[in-house]
């Protein structure tokens, strides 16, 4: 691919020689020749003239650079954009192997089901769709158009899924909500009768859990990106385009508004309600209630800034008691004095 | 189904048109005319004032209510029957394919197999159990009767599961416990040739991982109610009745009582012993020794209380910090004015 | 076997009767006659005398026992070798059962693919390797010798495992990396075109997910032990022989050195490097930069001495509070009497 093609796909202005022949794609650091690479932010601009790279996607032109620039809005966003361009998706085209689908299961066009799949009775599962082997969809699952459903998935019945979402491997969507009543010494299971609805352009990583709502709906709303191994409770809702990184788990009911992010490890406690824009950072935790839109680091949850300054003091906990015990001691002195007098 | 035969089916006493039809249930927010819906609390009782509800389960009888009451002694245990009245459990029917049952393997009545399941060599299932598509049950082991074992579950060789057991999706029952010895620069393995046992009516919910034993069992006892995403290491041992929130972990060789609560994301180190009846707060953490009954939060873990109290100054950590400074200033002051003197 | 035959396996010297014939293999305490156990440390000399075993692996002779006594330099391992002994691993015999492997999949000598296997084009499966039910091998996949692959695993197209691999069931390998570039208010998927390496003698628990590089590598090097429900995210890399303990989340990026530990639920942010044979406890977490070796707990993480001393202090903030007040109004008081003078 030439380099001016390249910068017309991402709507880029070339600055250098248009006939460069780009060969692939990498990072600053491992770029060789005839590669293109990025430059992420000004930070960087001693590796991007270190770099081997024989062109550089950057939002405003380098001086001095002597390779070719490609000048874009948001160079991330191109850079990605070059990667699926040296590495294009290759068609998939399941082998020879049985799979089971329901005689009342629909199928769009263009579906493909490998293998040791179950689809059950009233599935359906929209055009282009692909499901790998050992994924199993429950009775009247839907599935909409451009999904991939990774293998060993396992999608339960009633859930609802829309377009070009991707779930990845192990992941369980449906399974029953944590719902029991304490009675005369033991839990008695509440049935989870309801049901998970996921918007367009969801992904979801591995190895995921959401359960069921117990009445009504578990929604995961559209454009959101769960991690793996994140655990979504009965019943809880998260807005549009929201980031969940790995290992967070949200307990039952509780609703985070659109464009919210929990990085990893982050807890939040049922019936929590976090405003729309809301960054909670690794680890924090809340403790339900409600959530104004904030940076937010421990647990509970404190303003970023507080609590570095709180964490910090609390680091220096042997010190702050060192020097109580110092003031102690000079108190005591003083008031023998004064005794005196 | 009118309202008098669901009261006499939950041994309620009814206030009200005992032909009045029930349509479905619902929670107080959601209900709709014709649905049946509880009361919890008396603090929800504005919003059942509210409620669109045709009627209600309570404790006791409501004044100038102008809907009709079920009078139950457990009006939550009473709703999780409303919802499995309306929400009837559909029979499972297995579609046509392949699974591969060993010719050793003992299965009951009414056992349900469906496709791409593989159950080995002196395997044995209850009858009345239904193992779902995408399931591995190892050589040996032993499901009781009324089991659900749900799609892409590992039993692994030797485990033994009692009756009217749940596993959820992607479960793994019996897999290696972790454990090596280093020597000359390297882990090696002890093989883990114990086992799983798990009592009748325990649910485990979906991505569990619950490792056999280096030799003997890891036990999870009767009643038991573990969530999503839990850890249980080799020869961990959990009493009866206890609730296990998601993403606990628990190591290897810890013990807990009967009754006991494990909130969401809690860890409990090694060699723990845990006293029935004890509830381990949200992210809660133990480092080993013998936790008496109470409610713990924090780790180490501290009563609840104290907890709270000490968290709360750790969150002024800034104005504590700034008091000490004063202080010494003061004291500061007053040294000077006696050297003076 | 008889007891001299033991010790000879583990180039052990016997104290004691060479003709005793061992019948099992367990603990101090759950030993029964005839039975072999080992003494793990002198701490539990008294056990030792109290077990009904008829023979212990020990380090240095113990003075007095009544029991034969094989001295070896590491009683651990070789205890471990014992439990091996008395458990030998049994043949594994797939049943009949349909399988799909790709006719340009490369198998070597003696693999056994059980059925409900998907093997992909290109892929290669080293000589005695074992895929047990469920599993999915995708394209061009390496797969080495003696590697066991348990049930419901899934290892993405272009993933790399060396010799002696064990994964256990539900794991998978080589999911897609979490990345996204933000803009015009939504997130655009970064692809996630690398792959994931693991070396020789690497054993990975059940339901894992390691991701694959964006571009390049996820490497996990020789001889490291990955427990159950763990994360570790794109273009991570860990060194040799390193223990990575449940429930543990590891950012992209994240380098960690060889022997390096990381106890329960540990969270290293993105782009932490680790020194060699740093000890990081349970729970404990970084937020990026150089950690180095040393034994650490908390988050940010502390020498663990400095942390035990600090959280000691926490723990007595109502204390510290409560003297923090009687200074004040100790002080007030000297105040008072300094002014009226």
């Amino acid at each position: 691919m030439k380099i001016k093609e390249f910068s017309e796909m991402v709507k880029g202005s070339l600055l250098g020689d248009p006939d460069i022949e780009l060969t692939g794609v990498a990072g600053l650091h491992d770029a060789r020749e005839g590669e293109i690479t990025f430059l992420a932010s000004a930070r960087h601009l001693r590796d991007l003239r270190a770099s081997k790279a024989s062109a550089v996607i950057v939002r405003e032109a380098v001086e001095g650079l002597g390779i070719a620039q490609v000048l874009v809005s948001n160079p991330y966003r191109a850079f990605a954009a070059a990667i699926r361009c040296f590495h294009p998706q290759e068609a998939v085209t399941p082998q020879e192997g049985p799979s089971s689908v329901a005689a009342t299961a629909r199928l769009g066009r263009n579906v493909t089901v490998f293998p040791f799949v179950y689809i059950s009775d009233g599935a359906s599962i929209g055009d282009g769709s692909v499901v790998y082997p050992g994924s199993f969809i429950g009775r009247n699952a839907v599935i909409g158009r451009g999904c991939v459903i990774h293998p060993n998935v396992t999608i339960r019945e009633d859930c609802a899924i829309g377009d070009r979402v991707t779930i990845h491997a192990g992941t369980v969507i449906g399974s029953d909500g944590f719902g029991y009543v304490f009675d005369e010494g033991s839990h008695h299971k509440i049935p989870q009768v309801g049901r998970v609805v996921i918007g367009d352009d969801v992904e979801i990583g591995a190895n995921v859990s959401v359960d069921r709502a117990t009445l009504g709906e578990t929604v995961i709303a559209k454009g959101t990106k769960i991690d793996n191994l994140v655990q979504i409770a009965h019943n809880v809702r998260i807005g549009e385009h929201s980031i969940v990184v790995a290992q967070v788990g949200i307990s039952g009911s509780s609703e985070l508004g659109s464009h919210v992010t929990l990085a990893g490890q982050v807890g939040i406690a049922d019936h929590t309600t976090i405003e729309s824009g809301t960054i909670m950072g690794a680890r924090s935790g809340t403790m339900g209630g409600f959530i104004k839109k904030d940076v937010y680091l421990g647990a509970p949850p404190m303003p970023h800034r507080e609590f570095m300054k709180t964490q910090a003091l609390f680091m220096k906990l042997p010190e702050l008691s060192k020097k109580i015990k110092e003031l102690e001691a000079r108190l005591h002195h003083l008031e023998k004095e004064e005794h005196k007098e």
